[in-house]
């Protein structure tokens, strides 16, 4: 077992160490502490809204057992913060290994090559692949459900609600797989394709091959990266929608969000355009409805919540829950109704 | 100036030799012939469709003036035909430079580089970029009136189209640029990106860089790529649409073609959806409409095309022409126009 220190100094704060988060949402058992002498002598449920009472450190002096180190950001652009360089070079010469889920890859960076050959330790950058396929639209088959998590903007919560849609259809005894497509994702499950960072004209490819490298489980629920209204990801996510070319989509949002992340001089468009969008481009072959809404309330208490929830299953006349808040039984049942509606041909 | 010899061994004809074609098309000064064994003795318009009496030779022993071996072709996936090594490397052996368009890197194949630098040779890679900028949505100035070149499918002449459109404004007086964006375009252009080769995080923005750097021009007729309903290489086409954030748009389709390239068990939808999607999805923030049609008729007679033509544009209510055949006129004066109405803000 992995004894992991987050990283996440200058950063701790629930959108940009959304890795961080979901590390300790998942892999709670393995993490000793979070790394950020900014914040230390808190806990992690103060500052990233979960994770109990794993400690938030100063310095790695204080965390002796600890043999990894996970870079905890997701910042636009992907670059490695300079002020980190030290501490990384720190945690390399206490034989620490590092996993980096940044653009920014250790294995080119001379500097920590050179250190992690001398200390023997190892550097994983989880965003680096070798994709070179092609999508063929050829062998998906629909024996297996698919499932595609979308969003009206970038961290609102698409990858945790995969997860959390795969484990309660687990524990109804479906054979549900959660499929990874982006850094946290791959730390979290242990696979999955990077997709932000394939080649461009790949990225159908890539996502065709987890569909078909993983189709001989009845579901795959499949994480959404970005957002078809997202100015600058905009291409990454309708290269998976079409490589994947799910059955259908769950659609998720932020409550309260009015603008676009990393742009925030974009206005996002209204959701009820957005998945009428979702539900076009999806549907250019054949008909892939939205067949329920995850709401990220984690901005408003429980009674605005609940109005919110009310509002937008009425208007949009689908199942619509928080995951967290709620648990994600309204959507299983969407999701295990439409399985058994739809007809399959092969 | 180059003494190119473009190489199509196995592949001389319009669809896969696509680069080739337009080499000779646009730069035919520079070109002293076409090397395929399987077809020599003919020449280039026989094959091509364009070049006129290029001849197509059987060995670089007949062409010793030559100094540029160009790879003309863009297959799917853009591997390397292994049966082209050994042609390559003796074009390398007899001091030519190579110049090549291909996902295959000659810089990162050993072979080819000890090659080159035992006979003083360059390779030049037209897909290598080091792409890392996300875009911002910011500085795009509507003073500079940005039309983009979309299609039903790849390969029906969306470059073709763009470059035509731009010369064609040049003779009446605008100062139009061509903005390239894909290995053949930068070719016969000198510049541009090539957006396929792009990591899928920074397409977007490699796209807006090509905006911000270009826009002291009057206006940019912008190359597109793939398409929006094509299951390999729709994200590549979305993350140009949405970083050039262009004013309006110019479709492009081949008359008669049913069945998707490179998936050709996959129907193309009707033209009337593609024009609704990509107005759609190019009108998330702003509208953006088709304002006009170029068709390509290469595999139709004459008779046949403007029958055609009068259809769609009684379909479409919409300028239609093949700049080839008919030349750009229509859609020239539809971007005149389009760009007299327009408001402009900044």
């Amino acid at each position: 077992v992995q004894r992991i220190v987050l990283l996440t100094e200058g950063f701790t704060e629930p959108g940009t160490a959304k890795t961080a988060s979901s590390v300790l949402r998942y892999r709670r058992e393995s993490v000793v502490a979070i790394l950020d002498r900014t914040e230390a002598g808190r806990t992690a449920e103060e500052l990233l809204e979960t994770g109990g009472d794993v400690p938030v450190v100063a310095s790695l002096d204080e965390i002796d057992s600890a043999d990894t180190l996970v870079l905890g950001i997701a910042p636009p652009g992907g670059r490695l913060p300079e002020s980190w360089r030290p501490i990384i070079l720190a945690a390399i010469s206490r034989g620490m290994n590092i996993v980096n889920g940044l653009h920014h890859f250790l294995v080119d960076d001379t500097e920590f090559v050179q250190a992690a050959e001398k200390h023997n330790v190892e550097l994983h950058d989880l965003r680096r692949n070798n994709e070179t396929g092609i999508a063929q639209r050829k062998g998906l088959s629909d024996k297996c459900l698919r499932i595609h998590t979308v969003g009206h903007d970038c961290s609102v919560g698409k990858m945790l609600t995969a997860i959390e849609l795969t484990k309660g259809l687990q524990q109804r005894g479906h054979d549900s797989h959660f499929v990874a497509t982006g850094q946290t994702g791959i730390l979290v499950s242990g696979g999955g394709i990077p997709m932000d960072r394939v080649i461009s004209d790949f990225v159908n490819g890539a996502a065709e091959r987890l569909v078909l490298e993983n189709q001989h489980h009845e579901m795959l629920i499949i994480e959404g990266q970005g957002s078809l209204v997202h100015p600058s990801y905009s291409g990454v996510t309708l290269g998976m929608l079409h490589g994947f070319f799910p059955h259908a989509l769950i659609m998720c949002y932020e409550v309260g969000r009015k603008w676009t992340k990393g742009v925030e001089h974009v206005p996002i468009p209204p959701l009820a355009m957005i998945r009428e969008l979702y539900e076009t481009m999806a549907g250019v072959w054949r008909p892939c409805p939205v067949i329920g809404i995850a709401m990220n309330s984690r901005l408003v208490d429980a009674a605005a919540a609940e109005l919110e929830r009310e509002r937008i299953e009425t208007e949009f006349g689908l199942p619509v829950c928080d995951v967290v808040r709620h648990g994600p039984e309204k959507l299983i049942d969407a999701i295990v109704s439409f399985n058994s509606e739809r007809e399959v041909n092969d």
